[in-house]
């Protein structure tokens, strides 16, 4: 499972697209009548699993045709609302934007005014159909997602598909694209995922690292100037008995002061690649003068944003199961089915949590005041602290005033981490930078119940309850079962 | 150059193996009748290089026959001066056996009565056919090594030749094996090496950080009480303005207090990959209770162990280009042939050093003395603190002694790092479980320069001058020109 995807295919389709359903804000707007799509020209990899291979194939289901540069020859002005500083990087990939932040992000940056391309191997939507998972919202395929987006709003988002461990096909996206920013969101980011097998942690901690990796050597190669905005996690942190700081701490010690890196605990094979990646970026800002921040983010919760509430072939991406997942998101779908909520432990996990409106705003906002040639900048990416047990009463709460009967259980905590613990992070710099927090009020959570009430029918209820073990993880490749 | 190498033939070796040459101490003893040699089943990985591709092909050079399981079979007491104390384990696997520092130990713990098998993908030989290097010492292949051990010291070293990213090759030597201690040295170990190109770059981190995942994982399913002793480098702290701890360090901050991960700031991706390392093993301590010593070893010089001067087919490799060579062993060899001793930049660099038979000493300290379940264990292991200025002042007086001409010259630092910075690195730990240093004293020094005019006449003079630089790198395969 080492090198997951890359993609085949150099492709232009030119579609009719007629966005289905109704657009949920009822923005009717011209359809467009060609799209641009741009893959790499390297086949795909094996795909090792339980014991078979995965053929060889092509995910862009599309008619083939030569290769067009069209969407890089467009006009590179935003089309309206743009970017005017000249701090304000112009052009911008989203690794990762077909993901539940990823694209958000991408949607909302278009929507800034920024020239946007995706960059995406498309790899998060195999893991579903491996693991047997399905978001709670339905989502339409990147194709049509962008497709819509342009019928909706008249922006392009630019395409490619494939796999940046692939250094042939990172390399074109570069040359082609030519960003100004790059935001990296490219890798698998879930911490029980990568706990699931070896293969899976192996897989984790080479798609992440070498990723990142390749992405380093593309910008120094042929975008020096390019900022790098890549997502870490609070997580590396761990849950120190100190105040985290934001990325750096300085320590007095036998007489002597110095500012380092702020000391990393992570708690899981995904979390400690985002610790590697930020290693190998520190260096890199050093030695070549890349410009980076590293945002680390808390626990993302919600699912609309301006952007992606515009049409439902916008909607963005929803995981329960157990795998990908996250608390508050979690809870909301299994207050809406009548599950318990399930706290891990003794419920004292306290960590950082935001709002994706929130993530894409703090992504916008690095993007908009860049980091120096050679700084490793560093942002704690969250609003607002919660330990489980708080996350849970307030679901209750909210389920109890919208007639749900909402129950709390204890489950043996899958993890390997401290249930109760001191836990205070700095989160000012992005606040500074002008972050305006949505904060979890209880209008906020009414609305998240809401909305996993209306698709409580698309739930699976076998994905509700946690089936990873950090002790109990071996060796051989897992699978689910299809009972 | 991801999976570099992984072999392919499961043989048995019935020698009439005779040393040739003269043994060096007058050893004379019978030779063996056979020798077992136990390889993966696994196929060698196509290994990418400057566009195209070595093709699939096994690395022993012997008659295949049906896999023997003799060598496992064999009784597992030592054959004399073994390890008495319960405390010390019994078989050793080193891992990386064949290399500079994993031959000398491998020959010392089996002096000393550990069962020893040595696990090696002798990818190391072929990186200097590819960079056109080659040892100043001769040096016998792995399997004339072996069986001028047996032959000299009647001593069994079990021998698996393979790669440890290949887990179902680790899997067989760990199952056959069967391992108390873990010696961890195989990786690429070249700071040099992983700033000469991106491939390059890739396959260190990829080659050491799934190595050591695989290595992690084997004994947690195969051999969970299994002492892992991994090989890290000082290079992980980098040169903070404050005293380096062993590991961790107490920080008291806002007015509380813990001990954390001592900080890093690794200088090349090497250097990183050890830290990456670090990380991944110190998370399965806590996770899974894996018992672990990390070894953040200093800059090693000498040749001469009591074992590998028995006989000259157990002569140790000594590297003197630019790329693999060590500062002292650098100039060593410069001394020897009338080139200038180069000093990179200001040479105020200031590092931890060793002797090679204290590496030796260490290592068998750590294995005499486990980490309990669980712990996760940090030695500074180097005995002497010097600048590069200090050494090449020390090598110009023992030169001048023996009566060569010995120049200094600043050439540009090819590397971006300090070259004048406060460093004062602990290292008690070792010291405390009983290592008697060897010191860089002159008769040492004397011993070390007439090693080298001893085999001057193999130096190869292009060899000498820095060839990579840290800022220049790039994303295309490099290679040695021929002229």
């Amino acid at each position: 499972m080492a090198h997951l995807l890359s993609t085949s295919c150099c492709v232009k389709i030119s579609s009719s697209y007629k966005p289905h359903g109704q657009p949920l804000n009822q923005v009717r707007t011209a359809l467009p009548t060609s799209f641009t799509i741009q893959t790499s020209k390297a086949p795909f990899k094996g795909l090792v699993f339980q014991g078979g291979k995965v053929g060889r194939s092509c995910v862009v289901r599309a008619t083939a045709a030569p290769v067009s540069k069209e969407a890089s020859a467009q006009p590179r002005s935003g089309s309206n609302g743009s970017p005017n500083e000249a701090s304000k990087a112009q052009r911008v990939m989203v690794i990762g934007g077909d993901g539940y932040c990823g694209w958000a992000t991408a949607l909302h940056l278009s929507n800034k005014g920024y020239e946007v391309a995706i960059v995406d191997s498309l790899v998060r939507r195999l893991f579903d159909h491996q693991l047997g998972l399905d978001s709670l919202t339905p989502i339409a395929s990147i194709h049509n997602r962008l497709r819509c987006w342009k019928a909706v709003t008249g922006k392009t988002i630019e395409l490619y598909i494939g796999d940046i461990c692939d250094f042939e096909f990172l390399s074109e996206t570069f040359n082609s694209f030519e960003p100004d920013a790059v935001v990296h969101f490219g890798e698998q980011r879930s911490a029980p995922y990568s706990m699931i097998d070896r293969p899976r942690a192996v897989f984790t901690q080479h798609n992440n690292v070498i990723g990142t990796l390749n992405v380093l050597f593309a910008i120094k190669e042929f975008r020096e100037q390019c900022h790098l905005v890549k997502l870490g996690t609070m997580g590396e942190y761990g849950t120190p008995n100190i105040d985290i700081e934001e990325g750096y701490i300085t320590i007095t010690h036998n007489g002597r002061t110095d500012t380092l890196p702020y000391p990393k605990q992570a708690s899981s094979f995904y979390h400690l690649s985002k610790v590697h990646d930020s290693n190998n970026i520190a260096f890199t800002c050093k030695a070549w003068g890349i410009r980076a921040t590293d945002l680390n983010q808390g626990v993302v919760y919600g699912v609309r944003t301006d952007e992606t509430s515009l049409h439902e072939d916008l909607c963005n991406r929803f995981d329960y199961d157990g795998v990908f997942g996250t608390a508050l998101n979690r809870f909301c779908v299994q207050a809406a089915v009548g599950h318990p909520l399930t706290v891990y432990g003794k419920g004292g996990q306290t960590r950082g949590y935001l709002d994706i409106r929130d993530t894409v705003q703090c992504v916008e906002l690095a993007i908009a005041n860049p980091a120096k040639p050679g700084e490793f900048r560093v942002f704690n990416q969250f609003t607002e602290q919660f330990s489980v047990n708080e996350l849970a009463a307030l679901v209750t709460k909210a389920g109890t005033k919208l007639g749900l009967d909402v129950e709390t259980i204890t489950v043996p905590n899958p993890r390997v981490e401290a249930e109760e613990h001191y836990y205070n992070a700095k989160h000012t710099k992005l606040i500074e930078l002008g972050l305006k927090p949505h904060l979890l009020s209880d209008s906020l959570l009414d609305s998240l119940l809401n909305f996993t009430v209306q698709f409580k029918d698309r739930v699976d209820r076998k994905q509700i309850m946690p089936s990873v073990s950090w002790r109990k993880m071996g060796v051989k490749p897992q699978t689910v079962p299809a009972d």
